[in-house]
């Protein structure tokens, strides 16, 4: 598999990359922060990661792994392309080093504990005193300020708190936690937005920014009208399951022959589509389902005979036929049957790099987005420590500089 | 109410406009799109949104509304602080009026289906012929390019397609749709992380760029380390409901006398915090339960000793108790629950800006994190075309002009 990894590193020299020359100092672990500085790294940017000696990041030992020592997938999965360099940071000479890193750095990335950062003089003030350009960025739970500032959180206690786990599921189920960590990702990309929108302001400035990122504060962006709803009219959104946003039975999920499908036929001409390839015009003839608000008003008599009608069906040679038709549609796939789908493959999305130990590269999720000025790349996982001397050297250090900070168990 | 909204105008001068300067025209409508430009508006950036002649967005129509003609809640929490202008993208005359805008614009969103903006002149080779300097965002439900490109899309059916609905709900229940439009935001904040990219890269290189981004692409985003997985090992993630990532029993969702509670106790200390706060030292005395291996050997036992303690007590007082032990924890709460909670007015992470037609000022969600530099504001909610005959002026079109392009129906 040689080949793959190969063809990754032949992409870079044409590849876009929108950060380049942007230097990020990460000293986050686990999955917010390192997903921010993911995405900053797959941009172009050069990342050097700053991790425990001898343990490093602890994601490195997440459960989920594939027999490699120190590289569980989630942690490579979200760690390609930057640099490992190892600093005690309980050490004043490992601090000494951080500054110095500070000093050419554009953006330094923190998920510690709030107040963390600040005892052991890496508070935004420590930092900006000696790089006044410097944006400084802090991925907590709830903030650095206000009453809940100090409480822990992981993604499934913010899911809580946030009443994304109060509208999931079925109304009279308990409600339910969404089934992948997306408070944690989530939380890394809007650090992204704040640390992009800091640097355009310091293009206009010359000044860094400091940027207060809390998990819990993002979870309402992802919510649509929701808030603004509550606040206006005070009406609380429920569990509504898998019923459509707008209560059509021509909007929801139906059990076919042969697995589920989602179908979004809100409008006239679709519900025509979607009776003709179902053959059921029939349907549409009722005088309970002929307008949109017929359709609302009879939605479980409406949602009882469309189910009955997709269990005839061969949900594959539907999808294509409502798809062919601009009906919105899609058969509930699971992650090994989306992806083998050939759309991907042209589009290339997915990007390929060295997984240290491993034969096979490691395939990851891009950017989420494609650039006209060229493809992006990954690279590869770093070892822990990998970089330390390379790093240190780029700071000035001499080989016995770099021996004694070694020896001190700074690094 | 005024006074609130007066007050939000007067915190303008202080406030922080990190994309102060930036011009983005907005041929966007419904959510991904508007929720983009929305963010960018937030940030400082000059939004000019072209909608139809006479009615608009279609999402100012949108089923959830306040009973104000054109300004469903939908809309208005995701268009405030932008300028509205009527445009017919049928007329000539109003593409040249586009074209006119574009040259002095440094970004353009659009979220049309892939092909539209090509016939009507509006293909980024057209524009960035007209303005090399221009960042051409796209956002569709597939993409630009690949087989499913011309597929149609909503968010739930894009939630069907990428494995979601799969990954989400109980194990022995149906695939179950995340209860809030989770893409259509998501992409669109995706397509902001994409534009502040271009503009970074721009600074550098003084060329504009194309982003293409893609409902489905981004999905895989909010993902974590289950696509990778997926293609280093073959192991398909199925749905695992409200049990924790690391399925131990003291990382759950629990049942209180009072409602639900969600713990986040992975490490042995939180794990004893919890037993004191619970009274059930003689838990973790059981050698069913006594190291991390034990617990997850003896998951449904536990989860069962732990549903009966639970039941017992009452939620705010544990919840109070373990926050204090820095166990992490959170009352299942509903929106109006979380929303009343000090924690928010302390941090101001909502912002007020004017309803027309209403005398309550709309309250939304704010950009997502805070910046050091200054508060961030949201603005008025246009109404239809309200700018219309600003934005024509400011393009150096007289009175006449301007007359005469209303006349001819081109606005």
């Amino acid at each position: 598999m040689e080949s793959a990894s190969q063809s990754g590193r032949q992409a870079t020299p044409q590849a876009s990359r929108p950060l380049e020359g942007i230097r990020v100092l990460d000293l986050s672990h686990a999955l917010s922060g390192p997903t921010c500085t993911n995405m900053l790294a797959m941009l172009g940017a050069e990342v050097v990661k700053v991790e425990r000696p001898g343990v490093g990041d602890d994601f490195r030992h997440y459960t989920e792994h594939a027999g490699l020592p120190g590289m569980s997938l989630p942690f490579a999965s979200a760690n390609m392309g930057k640099k490992s360099i190892t600093l005690d940071l309980k050490n004043p000479a490992a601090i000494a080093v951080v500054h110095a890193l500070v000093e050419r750095s554009d953006v330094l990335v923190e998920n510690f504990r709030p107040g963390v950062a600040a005892k052991i003089g890496l508070s935004p003030g420590d930092l900006q005193a000696r790089n006044p350009r410097l944006v400084y960025a802090s991925i907590s739970g709830f903030g650095q300020t206000g009453t809940l500032r100090d409480w822990t959180a992981y993604d499934h206690i913010v899911q809580a708190m946030s009443g994304i786990m109060w509208m999931n599921g079925n109304p009279d189920d308990e409600p339910m936690k969404v089934g992948f960590p997306i408070i944690d990702t989530f939380s890394g990309y809007m650090a992204v937005i704040g640390i992009l929108a800091a640097l355009q302001r310091r293009e206009r400035t010359g000044t860094g920014d400091f940027v207060d990122v809390a998990m819990l504060d993002s979870a309402f962006n992802l919510l649509g009208a929701a808030v603004p709803t509550y606040f206006y009219t005070g009406e609380v959104r429920g569990r509504t399951g898998n019923k459509g946003y707008r209560l059509v039975a021509t909007a929801e999920t139906y059990r076919t022959a042969n697995g589920y499908i989602s179908i979004g036929a809100n409008h006239q001409h679709q519900i025509e589509a979607l009776c003709d390839v179902l053959h059921c015009r029939w349907l549409i003839a009722d005088p309970r389902f002929a307008t949109h608000a017929d359709r609302v008003a009879n939605h479980e008599a409406l949602r009882t005979a469309l189910a009955a009608i997709f269990r005839e069906h061969n949900g594959e040679d539907i999808e294509e036929q409502l798809a062919a038709r601009h009906v919105p549609v899609a058969i509930v796939r699971n992650l090994g049957q989306v992806l083998k789908h050939p759309h991907f493959e042209e589009r290339r999305i997915f990007l390929e790099g060295e997984l240290p130990g491993s034969e096979q590269p490691l395939k990851v999720v891009g950017p989420g987005f494609q650039l006209a000025s060229g493809p992006m790349s990954a690279g590869a996982v770093p070892t822990l420590g990998q970089h330390t001397d390379e790093v240190l050297a780029s700071l000035g250090l001499g080989d016995d500089a770099i021996a004694a900070l070694h020896a001190s168990g700074a690094t």
